[in-house]
């Protein structure tokens, strides 16, 4: 039950600040014997990293990743592998510029944490948000890095499917499309007019929401579990975990409302790789318990609460003041969330099937398979 | 971590199937000194109960809860109260109709969890759904019956906003109505277009989606925490581990995705009674944690999968088969899923008032007040 | 983090104090397609009951067990097997006689749990012990006897080994002699002694205390893990959680603090089925991994607190009291341990062998096998 | 239910093997506004260090501790204060000699862990005991410190009471004592014995086991919980995850088998501050809950099992070997143990009174106090 770890049997547990010596997570449970090196951890980071377009923040942090602990190679492991124990991952802060924080230091951002942290804690560490900081996402990422290698024959992908009013079209959808642009963009005409959309918004010193779209191809049949270990309550709480997320929908999500149940039943036919479904209203689940199809969900992401424009806000002394949020931010933190939540969907992927491996051996039953007694 | 449990200081395990002996649950880590009747819990399970009106399932269930352990009364307690020890309740399913299963004995009804349990288990009571049922959202309304009393403070109120393409205007939205028609609607002059339109789907034997919205008033500040025990990342989970849950959002939720930053930062006043909000898109959390403002969420529930139309499926054994699920269902669970709904946001924030109550003594600190060293 | 709740791939949530109308349990994480069936679980119910001889408790309960969920059978399944999802066991409490309770109602027996659960909670369930009472084990017994199915290949026992001062010399063991009498006695020649021991005791209105011994045979490598889930320390925490136990030791336990290096490492000779052990000092787990030796414990119980002699305590108000325990009791709380031990031994290795099989898949790497990369 | 995780509310995560580059811990659930400095842990980590006599491992570490995260410091605070987020802990193994593991590399060390981990891993890090090696209790310790600032009102104090064959009279028990020798040694007059005693066994290349004592002052009635969470079945599992932990036991422990039940039931007196006890065989725990009285348990540990004499074992390719394990090492592990026994009991005792604090508000009914209703 600790506040900063998730997962189970594959369990990561997250800490530190923006502005700290560093950051990091400790991955418990990962089962032994797989090739991990830190530059396939890394490689995900930089899929993450910021100073990569003028729609997201400059910061500029190199966020080289550091194995401590869990790992080992000698002649005959074939290179490093893990060895069941856990694995500490540290990021070093290498770019907390010495600004000046008295300005915010005693003020309450409307829209941020800043209150809320205030009103439970009494105490906070105001530098860069602290402890409510995006780049604890970091952390994040480097252990869905280490996740997607326990679930070797899982792929996960994400992209943005709306920014501000500009939606994706569901037929639009081009996954190939996605690493062609700096938006994570499913759909190449979409480009040009989130790029215009995004610089006035940026000029204007203001910011806007973005949903993200992702999908686990790959998933068999029998992961997740009745009742609150349902796979599609672990995505939502994980999902709903990530900065800035107001919102998670798993298949035809929030439009299932208006769906008929004739429309909402996926059909099932047979297949030559057992079955084959019709349509996938469900987004892979059923019961909580994944079916062979792509796992597919959508997280909704408020603007950012950092922006130019002068607001009504309180301070810690409960005077009310009017302040702007200065300094590098994102117009848009939901094209940067998009490896994150991939991050969060690798890792609640693995440790469900761990779990099911444990408590099942692992297989699933395919239709004309004997049940057991 | 256990599959059917939910919940950490407030813990519940629910446990049953529609056609057991009986259902039931464990609520461990209620405070003591609580007075506690059966009856207090029985008012909410009448709530709930099914057999209220031709939109919901005809089964007809007393569904009276006993209450095993956990409570006791001398001359000195004032009645009954709870003791700190778990409190386990039992229902007794009274209405199994000895009906035939034999149609869906070894079939995969599309939709429904069947495919998916066999495939993780190989092995399902598939009488009226087993374990997948609905009926075990009887154990966690009784549950929610217990956290209720453990934050005598806050008001948890559910109501039915959209079923099928019928969704009540957010300015109409008057929570008075919710309790003068069978459909938990708040707006009177939307009720008559429900009523038509159910009707409509009941007698073609299909069915319809809808979404739920619950807001709790009298939440304090600083409930709970980051980084993944967030209020909302915990109310995601809980609010989609619920039957035919397909999406949740919080405060403004998707809308966000479309909204500016300065829309969406609610800003702050000086009130008489701590800081006043003069909007609430965040739905009362922020970085996690409550802000006094009312917390708002909405659950989209897809349409019951058991309709009369035939659809293509399989069997147990792999064979192509269609079938049409028979006898008494919802046309639109998501009309049930009301105090389903409520009840797990009671016990969210119970559980989060009690982490709350552990971490940091329970206070919330205001604007003004000095911080602790 | 549940406080009645223990293990956690095989999770066992125990409710129910020893005058409220029943008591049991929820068995969460049992593996599907387990033939399972009352009179399995009554077996092991009948050996822990009491009223079995003069030196236990008269309490005359049947004990009798029901499945109230988690159990399907049907034409296909060759007889009643468990399904995966959560089993719920009750216990009606039938021998309420309604005595007088009136005298320890509010008083502080001495050695008993009574001031502290005052102290804790401030109202308590004073009839028979309430929570505190052994009737609880009753509980665990019956999870113990699923916990032994989910493990076919392991056998596990348990003997008295000591009675107040008269202790079974361990050449003396035969655990074959543990079942011809009424005190899981392995030593027959300690039988006549420990009778007059006891029997002089029981007259006296007085209690002694007991060695309790358990082993688990069968149990391969690899079971438990590093570091706070070390088999050894779980065994720990779970013996030191029943009743009156007051120390927990594995293998050579207190005695290794008398031993030297070379006495206690065990050595290891290549044998037929893998490695043999010259000895077993460590008692078959090494790092908190089972190591492919008999898993061996011991548990010492306090004798009971209810004794006939006058005693100086409190009551409830603060005034000082004299009180005796009067009606049934058991002179050796330790004899009817026996059975709790094996169960939670049960438990906790059924427990450590589905997350063994979570994390590595669940096998054993022998020497000369090849390592995994 | 992570492996290397331990509490709840306050919930310490440990990592690292004794040769990577680091080890360290997360400690979550610290409250905030706790003063904590780097220097304050390193005291305890001072306590603990190996190289402060001949007795113990002449392994020259400075174990010099760096906070990572949650704390802060500005004007307002009064110096550097928890902010209630997670605390990172790391410690550099700065010692790590390039020895040649080639001897030990594919060798079982008898005692060791080696073969256990070998057989659940497949793989293991066997440099220096890797993640077995006791330096890993250097998190334990250093978390520790962070415990007892939780709860300042306790003093825990650890001591050894028997070293080899030379127990410690319970009447010669003087706590000032300990601390004016390198062993912890609570009788000025055992001092020299321990020391002729551990001559020998250090010339001999052997070693031996010893006992722990530790007792923490004031704690107040009322933490702890039943079943599963008793304090002192939290207690035990925690001693025993300790390296080389063979046995566990509070207050009277094994000895209680031998007691009757007038010597084991505590008398209870009225006292000025609340209830005397007239004697503490409970070891300050009924029930699983705390009285009042010092909580008191003793911890036995094995002799290390790293001795020079020749010992018959096997190596990874299955074939009989003889080895003896040189290098320095400890000839009596319990030495060490002290702080780490210590620490293990303020961690426990932290998250007993957080949950405590958390269920029912963290205070404690007094004889005569009125009961809630």
């Amino acid at each position: 039950m600790s506040h900063n770890s998730f997962g189970h049997l594959f369990r990561v547990t997250t800490w530190g600040e923006s502005h700290g010596p560093a950051l990091g997570c400790v991955v418990d449970g990962c089962p032994p014997g797989i090739a991990l090196t830190e530059a396939e951890i890394q490689q995900w980071l930089e899929k993450r990293r910021p100073g990569q377009g003028k729609f997201v923040t400059q910061r500029q942090e190199p966020d080289a990743v550091r194995i401590l602990s869990g790992v080992f190679s000698d002649e005959r492991t074939d290179g490093q592998v893990t060895t069941g124990t856990p694995i500490s991952l540290m990021i070093e802060n290498v770019d907390q510029r010495s600004r000046d924080y008295s300005e915010i230091a005693t003020a309450f951002r409307p829209g941020h944490a800043d209150y809320a942290y205030f009103a439970k804690y009494g105490v906070r560490d105001y530098r860069g948000g602290g402890r409510q900081s995006a780049r604890e996402t970091a952390a994040r990422v480097a252990a869905g890095a280490i996740a997607r290698k326990v679930i070797p024959g899982v792929t996960i992908r994400g992209a943005v499917v709306q920014i501000g009013p500009h939606a994706v079209a569901p037929e639009r959808m081009d996954w190939d499309q996605t690493l062609q642009n700096p938006f994570w963009c499913p759909d190449a005409e979409m480009v040009p007019v989130w790029e215009e959309h995004l610089e006035k918004i940026r000029k204007a010193g203001s910011s806007t929401g973005a949903i993200v779209a992702v999908e686990a191809l790959g998933v068999p049949a029998g992961w997740g579990a009745p009742v609150y270990a349902k796979l599609d309550a672990e995505l939502a709480g994980a999902m709903m975990s990530i900065n800035a997320a107001k919102g998670v929908e798993i298949g035809s999500g929030f439009a299932a409302a208006a769906l008929s149940g004739e429309e909402n039943a996926d059909e099932m036919r047979a297949g030559n790789d057992g079955p084959t479904f019709l349509s996938n209203q469900a987004g892979g689940i059923l019961g909580g318990i994944s079916t062979g199809q792509p796992v597919t969900a959508r997280v909704a992401f408020k603007p950012t609460s950092s922006i130019l424009t002068l607001r009504r806000s309180l301070n810690e002394a409960g005077e009310e003041i009017e302040l702007r949020t200065k300094g590098r931010h994102d117009p848009c933190v939901g094209i940067r969330a998009v490896p994150v939540v991939e991050a969060m969907a690798a890792c609640v992927l693995a440790d469900a099937f761990l779990r099911h491996r444990g408590q099942t051996g692992g297989g699933a039953f395919a239709p004309g398979q004997h049940r057991r007694t």
